[in-house]
């Protein structure tokens, strides 16, 4: 892997795949006749809720950390998260056995703090903004000198990521779409792609909060706009885009669809009930948005990500009133 | 199929995975590092809170179901049952188009109710005890002339029962051990019918709540001993075996391990969090069971069987303080 600033191409996302085999789980489709009578459409779920450290983040992060030289690596590992990426990173150095530091909002599920710790790496802790977390972590980086894995601007991340769609195509057979809920945008681009490469008539769209609609707003105006601390439930959705992954996004997404915080509860609920699979509201989000539009997806097949699983089960949505 | 009182043999097993294999699900299996780091075993989880319905029970009442000859199915099926066997004959009673009565204690979670209605079923409520349950039963019966599909203590839905630990069996490979939830013994039975002729070196374990022992104590005792609306978590483990369960389990059960309140809770907890699946209380006590039990399984290969998936999602015993 040369440049991680430089666009990955699919021959990268094919070495992503061999070198993170042996780390990661290759997951399983499930389906459900109760959400396909609803929506009228064959919905494939790609459940990256069952990925190592509970989330598709895996891919990019275990991609990234052996990629790199071994005198390198010997440097450490650091990122800043909203949660799962970190989780991820530190799952792959505590592989790779190299040390691991994340800068993480204080406002994070406790659920997904333990998880960085549990897999031996660093949190350090910044406010909720994508100023701070920015600021944060320049300090950790000039302290250590550890390798910059970004959650989603690097190009060992978005190759990895593709991994996931590439698995799905495999796995599944042909598709007529494919929706992936977007934050930063890593695992939209390794989607783009993956299926511009293998199968290039099925469309991809990306699903979004409502409350956080900064990558439905650069769609339209054709350009990157940044929010800075959106208030959604689907706090892996908070941060904005980033070069490479405009890069990816503006060239393949047919659409970007918005769905309500109560939408995105509801449709959350709805797996948790039929499915009786645990995932986090991140991942309910393109459910939602498949079930508000229905005429675009009925009668088709449909791949599903379901991005991951790390909640706090004492603070569910529907319990914490 | 012949007596539905007669003990069904392995010819019965294989025509009942014939029979139902259009309606069910072949489940997943599903491993978990961390919870082979915590018991020191290599445990293989057989999924049936993805079957249908939400439990193990489509297998046995969708056998029943489909056993009937066109003249007696007209008349409809009836049962009693703590919750997801109703919903199972519910569906296998939809799936042939023939009406099905559902007497259920009025304690049962609400999702088991709407569950049953869901289908097209109708739901009687009784008491939350073995003798209202059974009395209210006789009123139903003598009025409809509908089919009884016993929970447990029927030929047809033991045969049922036994394809989990078939599938367990051909999809997993060998196995050291298999381990499953008590309560009136019918998917334990299954395993022994299926295993003692499969794999008779598998040891069979059934792990049943502390609160109601009674298949504990039974086999100690030698006969039958029953409790009357025992208190635990695990509402589908309150019942008592009767004479067809208690033929297998006296025979092939190795041993009836015992478990807290707050251990299958703990186990539970464990589950959701760290296999991602949504699952009930009774189905946690065999993972309590192993976890207690450290020597009895360590380093072994050890089948587990997740019997169901249906709670009230508002009503979790961690949030419900």
């Amino acid at each position: 892997m040369s440049d991680p600033q430089v666009p990955p191409t699919y021959d990268d996302v094919l070495a992503a795949h061999a070198r993170i085999q042996p780390y990661i789980h290759r997951t399983p489709i499930l389906t459900c006749a109760t959400l396909d009578r609803m929506s009228g459409a064959e919905l494939l779920f790609k459940c990256e809720n069952f990925q190592k450290g509970g989330a598709f983040k895996a891919r990019g992060a275990t991609n990234a950390v052996f990629s790199l030289d071994d005198a390198t690596a010997a440097k450490g590992v650091a990122t800043h998260s909203s949660g799962n990426h970190g989780t991820a990173l530190a799952y792959a150095a505590g592989r790779r056995g190299i040390p691991c530091e994340v800068v993480m909002p204080r406002t994070s599920p406790q659920a997904k703090k333990d998880a960085v710790r549990g897999y031996g790496a660093t949190v350090i802790e910044c406010e909720p903004s994508t100023s701070s977390r920015e600021a944060v972590f320049a300090e950790v980086v000039a302290r250590s000198g550890a390798d910059f894995v970004h959650p989603f601007n690097d190009a060992r991340v978005i190759a990895g990521q593709a991994t996931c769609a590439k698995e799905l195509f495999e796995d599944a057979g042909p598709l007529d779409a494919v929706i992936a809920p977007i934050g930063g945008g890593g695992l939209v681009s390794g989607s783009c792609l993956t299926l511009s490469t293998l199968s290039p008539t099925t469309r991809i769209y990306a699903a979004e909060p409502a409350n956080a609609d900064d990558a439905h707003r650069s769609l339209k105006a054709g350009h990157i706009i940044t929010d800075d601390a959106p208030q959604t439930i689907a706090d892996g959705l908070k941060v904005s885009m980033k070069e490479l992954t405009w890069h990816f996004v503006s060239r393949h997404v047919a659409d970007i669809l918005l769905v309500s915080e109560e939408e995105i509860v509801a449709a959350m609920m709805l797996i948790w009930k039929r499915m009786k699979i645990v995932m986090e509201p991140s991942s309910a989000v393109p459910l939602a948005a498949v079930l508000k539009n229905h005429d675009l997806f009925a009668g088709q097949r449909v791949g599903v990500l379901i991005t991951g699983g790390n909640v706090d089960l004492d603070r569910l949505p529907w319990t914490s009133a």
